[in-house]
């Protein structure tokens, strides 16, 4: 085993390939805690926070994201917030996880079942919506969790958004010049009226170092993957990722840091703010008539009643 | 042999890669010249021009760019530019091959001998700019060009970089955020004092295009590669882009595209134009006091001076 590059400790056993050094289990948690705060002071995520709500959906990066904030910010109220999606199995072991982690820690937590709403995710695979099902529950979770910090006071929601999902998210917003869309890449996105402001603290981390840091903690998350998942385009960007870091050691935080360092300040300034009006059905913020998620509810609603119940 | 995918003819010879199509030979060559044709026409590349220099190196790009160039717009008044640099065997070839395809062609040409100047481009390897060579002699090559086109009357120059050259230098920019260079990678950029109006008529056509182009036209270009070039960074980054562009077929085509339409636009509106300065020993136009040129003719004359003589 090699030796740890920090410590000199024989038992170097994490390889952080990005710096192609070696580290021991207590170096790499002092490295990754530090490195998590750091992101978090830097942009000054929870300045001004009285109520923090971190979205932990049982995965890996969002099961870090508690522990490490737990661990970082000991002093900060958090409040876990969980939806139930209704995925049969997976779902459960999520929940199940959740529940776990938040009484290891003694963090508050809140669950939402969606079945609550009329509807499950696997309700959404009978509507247009399952060509892209990943895209759809992406609507769900987005407009359910700001409900739900809204109604519980939250004033700063933490997401456990990792490097890897948000440089795949920029190669494909780049290659297709989505500029609107490439300017809400970022580290924190503003609050407004009906919008709690979101932060990501874990944007600067792998989901290797997530991972091992789960690991290492022996923090509890599912180990199931969505069923739902399977061929998505969204795994297939992720090897191509995988594919050019190996080619190119580094890409993934240069493309990160280039696009929020450099080119991101410049696309803000030739982007106006969309106007905001009030959802015609539910009141929340939308820039059209009718928001997302009611679209999407009313769509999958009319199916429901066709086929029978929520989960069926 | 697969059909033609346009006429249907059994020799099916050209695979275009991205369009994941067969072509004939006849078809390729149609295809080619009004793509190169569309690209020119599109940007208004050539209008106002009463006398269009093209660059020729003699490498397959610029060679194909100056037979496209002559058959596609017949009426124009063409003077090929060569600049012989004076790198032993390899620069004589080049200098031959393109006397040979100016003869067929019957295009004026004009070949500069960098030795002129007092020193060659090997004469560079005994100073700090032999670490960049491939950059050193874009200097020159610049440069000269420029100066060339503008003591010859020349409007327009009209260069052979291809899609794979500017894709590589776009992943280069794009991953270190270098917005002042990237403002700079499009299909025409003005003229002004002191500076001939650049065209890149090739910009949306691969390298294997512009291969197959030379290669079905019977066109002569040098086969030798460049001695200098061996283990640049410019190779590994073009290794590094064909394997992106066989995980993501189109990926050149698409980043490409997206910068020139979507991006670049944006970020033009928030870069300022650098303030243009006679150069205090040429005159010719620059951003600070003494022009790059100017600061490496110095510097290699003092080595050819202690060393020996040009191209010795």
């Amino acid at each position: 085993m090699p030796r740890c590059a920090r410590c000199g400790s024989p038992e170097g056993a994490i390889y952080i390939d990005y710096m192609k050094k070696y580290l021991c289990r207590e170096c790499f948690l002092k490295f990754y805690e530090r490195k998590v705060k750091n992101t978090v002071l830097k942009h000054g995520m929870f300045k001004g926070a009285v109520k923090v709500g971190v979205a932990v959906s049982g995965g890996k990066d969002s099961m870090a994201l508690l522990r490490v904030i737990r661990n970082t910010f000991p002093n900060m109220e958090l409040t876990a917030l969980h939806i139930n999606l209704g995925i049969g199995e997976y779902s459960e072991e999520c929940e199940l996880k959740v529940k776990e982690l938040c009484e290891e820690l003694g963090v508050k937590l809140v669950v939402y079942k969606l079945a609550d709403e009329g509807f499950t995710i696997p309700d959404l695979m009978n509507t247009h919506y399952g060509k892209r099902i990943c895209g759809a529950c992406g609507i769900v979770k987005r407009y359910l969790m700001n409900k739900l910090s809204l109604e519980l006071g939250v004033d700063r929601l933490a997401t456990g958004h990792n490097l890897d999902d948000t440089v795949e998210l920029l190669l494909e917003l780049y290659l297709t010049g989505r500029v609107e869309e490439l300017v809400r890449v970022k580290p924190v996105l503003e609050g407004g009226r009906g919008m709690v402001a979101k932060v990501k603290p874990l944007i600067e981390m792998t989901e290797k170092e997530n991972f091992w840091y789960t690991h290492l903690t022996n923090t509890p998350f599912a180990m199931l993957e969505c069923p739902l998942v399977k061929g998505s385009r969204m795994i297939a960007r992720k090897k191509i990722i995988a594919k050019i870091e190996e080619e190119l050691p580094g890409f993934k935080h240069l493309l990160y840091k280039s696009h929020v360092k450099r080119i991101l300040p410049r696309l803000e300034k030739t982007v106006e703010k969309p106007e905001l009006k009030a959802c015609e059905l539910c009141q929340m913020p939308t820039t059209g008539k009718v928001c997302a998620y009611c679209k999407l509810v009313s769509k999958v609603l009319e199916t429901v009643k066709a086929h029978g119940k929520a989960g069926g």
